[in-house]
C-alpha cells in the first residue's frame, strides 16, 4: 500500500474547507545570497503555523463518524500535536495527545489551547508508545501516526500541489526530512504532476539519520540526534522510506550554523519566522553543497513554532 | 491639489512590475482574542519590507526621463529611505538619503545596501531639512518627501485597492498615522471604492500629535515623541490633513504596552514579524477602546523592519 497522486487531489478537495491556502514568497536579497530563484511556500503561516495540519486535518476528516466519534490519538514532540489537537477541535471529537515531558513549552499550551488532552511522559520513543498504547486501549481512539499513515502523507502533498499551480516551472523542490512524511508527499506530488521534476531532501549534520538509510538502503535509526532543528529528530517509518528512495533524487545534511544564519537572513528580509526545521532547506542553498545555480527552486517552508523568548543568536 | 481614485488606480498600473502583491492573511488566535474578523494587509513582506516601497516606486517612475538622470534625494528616517533607494536602483538614478545619525543600524544597512548614498545629519527636523537642501542643489535631484507628496500618497494607497479586491466585505479599515501618507492613501482609495467605508487611524498614545491636530483643526506639531513605533513620530503635512480631516472617521491612540503585547502575539501566533508601529492597528483592537466587535477589519501592517538583536519583551 502507498499514496498515489489522486490520494492527494482528494485530500486537497477533503481538507480545503480547513486549512489556510498559503502565500507563495519571494525575496530579491535571498535569490541573490543563493543565485537562484527561490519561490517559498509559506507553511509556517498555515494554521498552527506547520504543514503538519495539512496531514492531520485530511487524516481526521478521512474517518467515518463511528470511528470519529471515539476521538484519535498520536505521540508528537510537537507541531503535529498541535495539528491533531485543532483538525479534531473542528470536527468537535476528542484528541488524546502523548507528548515528551521536554517539549518546548510554547508547543504544550498550543496543544491544550486548541483542547488536546495531553498526557506527559518520559522523552523516549519506548515511552510514548508505551502512553500511546494505554491512551488508545482506554478510549478506543483512531492512532493517527505523525507521518508513517498514508492520510497524513497524502495531506502533506497538498502544499505543493498549491505551489505548482502557482509556480509551474519550477525545477527543482526542497522539503526537510524528519520521519519523512512531508518529502513523501512533496515527492510524489511533484514527480507525478511534473515529469522529471527534482526533489531533494534537507536534513541537519546532526540528524542524519536519512542520509544514512539511503546510503545503507535500509531504515537507519536516529541515534541521540543532537540538532536544533527539534521537528526533524525522528527516525524514517515503513511508508515514508521506499518513497524516498524511489522519488527523492539526493538528501543534503546541513550545518547547525547555516540553518542559524539561514533561518536569521530569513527573519530579517522576508519579515516571517521559520523555525529551525524549516531553516534547513534554505540552509541547503546557503551553503551551496549541490549546484542550484540560476534554477527555480521551490522550498518548502515547513513551520514557525519557535519560543521568542530563546533565540538562536 | 489633491490626490484622486484615478490617482491610485494610474499607480496601481504603473508600480506593478515593481512591487510584491502581498498576502492579505488571517488569523483565528487574533480573531478570537480581538472579538472581530480581522484581514491583514501584509505591507511588512513588501519590498523593503514596508509599504513605503508602493509610494516611493509610484514617484520615481512618474519622473520625465529628463528628471529621472539627476536622481532623487529625500530625508527619512528609515522605511522611506530605503523605499527610494530600492526604487531609485530599479531605475538606474541616483538615489541621495539624508539620515539622522541615530537611525536604527538595520535600516542604515539597508539604505546602503541598495545602493542610497548617505549624509547623515543632527536627529533634528532643521538638521535634515538643511542638509537636504544642500544635497538637492549639489545635485539637481528631485526631492521625494515621504509622505507631503501627491505620488507618495497615490502609490500608498495601492495596498487599500488590493484589500479590497481580495476582501470586498470590509466594514472598516485602520492604518497607523505617522506623517500621514499611509491613511491618506487608504482612506481615498477606501472611501472612494466603497460608499461608507469607515477608516480608523492608529497612533500612539506618546506620539499623538495626528490625535491632537483633529482635535484642534489644524496641524500639531510632534513634540519630541518618545514612541517605540519609530515610523510614526512625524507631524502631518500640508498635503496629508486635509485629507485626514475629509475621510478618516476618528483617530485611536493605544498604549507602548498594547503596541508590545500586540506585536508579540502576532509574531508568536501569525508568524509573521511586524515592526512597532504596524502593532499600532492590532493594538486599536487589542485595547477595545471602541466597538468593532463582529466587524470585518481590514488592517494595514505597514512594515516589519526591526533590530533582531533588540527585542521589546
Amino acid at each position: 500500500m502507498t499514496v498515489t497522486i489522486q490520494d492527494i487531489h482528494e485530500a486537497t478537495k477533503r481538507i480545503k474547507p480547513y486549512i489556510h491556502r498559503t502565500p507563495v514568497l519571494t525575496n530579491e536579497s535571498l535569490n541573490q545570497k543563493v543565485g537562484a530563484n527561490v519561490f517559498m511556500k509559506c507553511e509556517n503561516l498555515q494554521k498552527i503555523g506547520a504543514f503538519k495540519f495539512r496531514g492531520a486535518s485530511n487524516a481526521v476528516w478521512s474517518l467515518t463518524d463511528e470511528e470519529a466519534k471515539r476521538g484519535v490519538c498520536t505521540h508528537s514532540s510537537g507541531n503535529h500535536a498541535q495539528a491533531l489537537a485543532l483538525a479534531a477541535k473542528m470536527r468537535g471529537i476528542p484528541a488524546y495527545i502523548v507528548m515528551p515531558s521536554n517539549a518546548p513549552q510554547v508547543k504544550k499550551d498550543a496543544v491544550a489551547g486548541y483542547g488536546g488532552q495531553i498526557t506527559y511522559c518520559e522523552p523516549t520513543l519506548e515511552a510514548r508508545e508505551s502512553n500511546l498504547e494505554k491512551v488508545k486501549n482506554e478510549t478506543g481512539a483512531t492512532m493517527i501516526h505523525p507521518y508513517n499513515n498514508e492520510k497524513v502523507i497524502a495531506g502533506q502533498g497538498t502544499a505543493t500541489l498549491e505551489l505548482l499551480e502557482e509556480i509551474p516551472n519550477l525545477d527543482v523542490i526542497i522539503a526537510p526530512i524528519g520521519g519523512g512524511g512531508l518529502i513523501s508527499g512533496t515527492s510524489i506530488a511533484a514527480t507525478e504532476t511534473k515529469r522529471g521534476m527534482r526533489v531533494i531532501g534537507a536534513e541537519p549534520e546532526m540528524a542524519d539519520d536519512a542520509f544514512r538509510s539511503m546510503k545503507a538502503g535500509k531504515i537507519m535509526p536516529s541515534m541521540n540526534p543532537n540538532s536544533i532543528a527539534d521537528g526533524l529528530l525522528s527516525s524514517l517509518g515503513s511508508l515514508t522510506f521506499p518513497i524516498i528512495q524511489e522519488r527523492v533524487e539526493q538528501i543534503v545534511t546541513v550545518s547547525e550554523s547555516a540553518m542559524i544564519e539561514s533561518m536569521k537572513f530569513i527573519w530579517e528580509r522576508a519579515k516571517i519566522i521559520i523555525e529551525p526545521s524549516s531553516a534547513t532547506v534554505i540552509a541547503v542553498l546557503w551553503e551551496k553543497k549541490i549546484d542550484l545555480a540560476g534554477l527555480n527552486v521551490g522550498v518548502i517552508l515547513s513551520g514557525g513554532n519557535v519560543d521568542l523568548g530563546k533565540l538562536y543568536w
